[in-house]
């Protein structure tokens, strides 16, 4: 995004306070990078193999495996950092498929414990054990402001009535939800949930809208139904913020939807300017509502 | 399943009290009308185009077109007929799509409201019209109580302790999504929701779990998880009683799931042998959970 070329030297050596970015898949870890720059923070990214995008390689950076928790907190320990963000996406793993070194092997209890429950448990339990090692956790929306939703409409399109009470039934149901540890997200239409997200994630239930719209199930004439993405009460938004980019301003448009609406200040945008543009010119709206 | 040829004439004319069944897809309309016939009741089918089984024509019956409702109060009056059960799948059609026949040409405005709402709210909304006409709505569990699902497993394999741990988690879940008239199924496993149903129906629901497990994602070692399927709340189970049948038990085991629990008393089961009997030979449970 910048003219910045990284390199395997952390920049602005003593001045700068270090960050450790832990990346998950897509480009949104590298725009937290700049942005962390930009604010004169020395970002040390941590790539986790299979998951992290190959340009993180243009920042000091270590590669993991997942499991590899003793080399993540050496790495850390080496270059005295004492704040980490977590950001990207990052599909959960199996217990049984870590690859667990020796600093995985002595919390090992506590790790099969955590891996038993939700998603946002499971956050919560890492978060816990990486700060009792003294490394802080600020969120990504702490970093890169600008990264996160803005309040209203963004793009040229704004919401109708009629959307304004798909938003308020879809945000009654993901609320509903929240204490079930489930998804973020659901697809509500004239008052109708279409499609409510659990473990397969926002763009496969966009994709099943758009097979039940293709194939006569919630069939309508023109776009209906908006998108509703907003995280769980209570949810960590250091740990685990919904993101929006591209992708789903696509999934949003083959589903035919009028819009996508997200709580303004807890959803990550990635791409904003394009996630505009490509709303523009499916003719679908983008609202960041208060929350 | 039982000896009976049917034919144009109603049986038992004169002693038997007549008994219309709407019939929705599949076998189990014709389940119905062969228990209601034991029961001593005279069963006059109705039959929608596109929708029933052709195997209807072994009763008494009429054939409509979606929308006709001129036409089903015609013949329901003709045949003094005081009482129906709804029975069998039905996708919810388009308002626009019906064929509005002048019974329901009167009626539009009132159809169009109705067909902005949620599914169970259209469904009171039709019931309250045809019950206007002196038509009484019975249960198909009222009409063939051994259709319900009893308490209990069917079939040779039992719940385990984490089973019912999934199983209670499914049920909060059900009943926290009631007030927004969404889904009657979820799939729990591991104390995690992995899918909730809205309106795509089970068997897409489950051919999704199928593919999240073969994809990586929910992804585990052996069967995992449960099928979950009960009414909502105060769900009027004359209208809208959910069910399963072989159907689900196969896609249940694709799903590599370990059973499928549904809500005594309240839930109908098609080819309940068939089921108990393939859900053996798949590994699986089903039991019916006291509500």
């Amino acid at each position: 995004m910048t003219g910045e070329h990284g390199g395997g030297k952390p920049d602005g050596v003593g001045s700068a306070t270090p960050l450790a970015i832990l990346c998950g898949a897509g480009a949104f870890p590298l725009q937290v990078a700049t942005d962390a720059r930009r604010a004169g923070r020395a970002p040390f990214l941590i790539g986790v193999v299979g998951v992290s995008e190959a340009g993180i390689q243009a920042y000091p950076h270590v590669w993991l495996r997942m499991g590899e928790v003793g080399k993540l907190f050496a790495a850390l320990k080496e270059r005295a950092i004492g704040e980490m963000v977590i950001v990207g996406a990052m599909s959960r793993p199996d217990f049984a498929d870590l690859r667990l070194d020796w600093g995985a092997v002595k919390r090992a209890g506590e790790l099969a414990q955590l891996f038993r429950r939700g998603d946002n448990a499971l956050l919560v339990g890492l978060a816990a054990i990486i700060e009792r090692e003294g490394v802080h956790i600020v969120g990504a929306h702490e970093i890169a402001p600008r990264l996160v939703a803005p309040v209203g409409p963004f793009g040229v399109r704004d919401v109708s009535p009629d959307d304004e009470a798909d938003i308020a039934f879809g945000r009654d149901l993901l609320e509903a939800l929240s204490r079930f540890d489930a998804g973020q997200a659901a697809v509500v239409g004239g008052g109708r949930a279409l499609a409510i997200e659990a473990a397969e994630g926002t763009d496969a239930m966009l994709a099943r809208v758009a097979d039940m719209r293709a194939g006569g199930r919630a069939r309508r004439k023109g776009p209906a139904g908006v998108l509703v993405k907003a995280p769980k009460r209570g949810q960590d938004l250091r740990l685990d913020m919904p993101a929006i980019g591209p992708d789903t301003i696509r999934g949003a448009a083959r589903a035919d939807l009028r819009g996508v609406a997200i709580a303004a200040g807890c959803v990550l945008v990635v791409e904003r300017e394009r996630c505009a543009r490509e709303a523009d010119a499916a003719g679908l709206f983008i609202y960041g509502f208060r929350s």
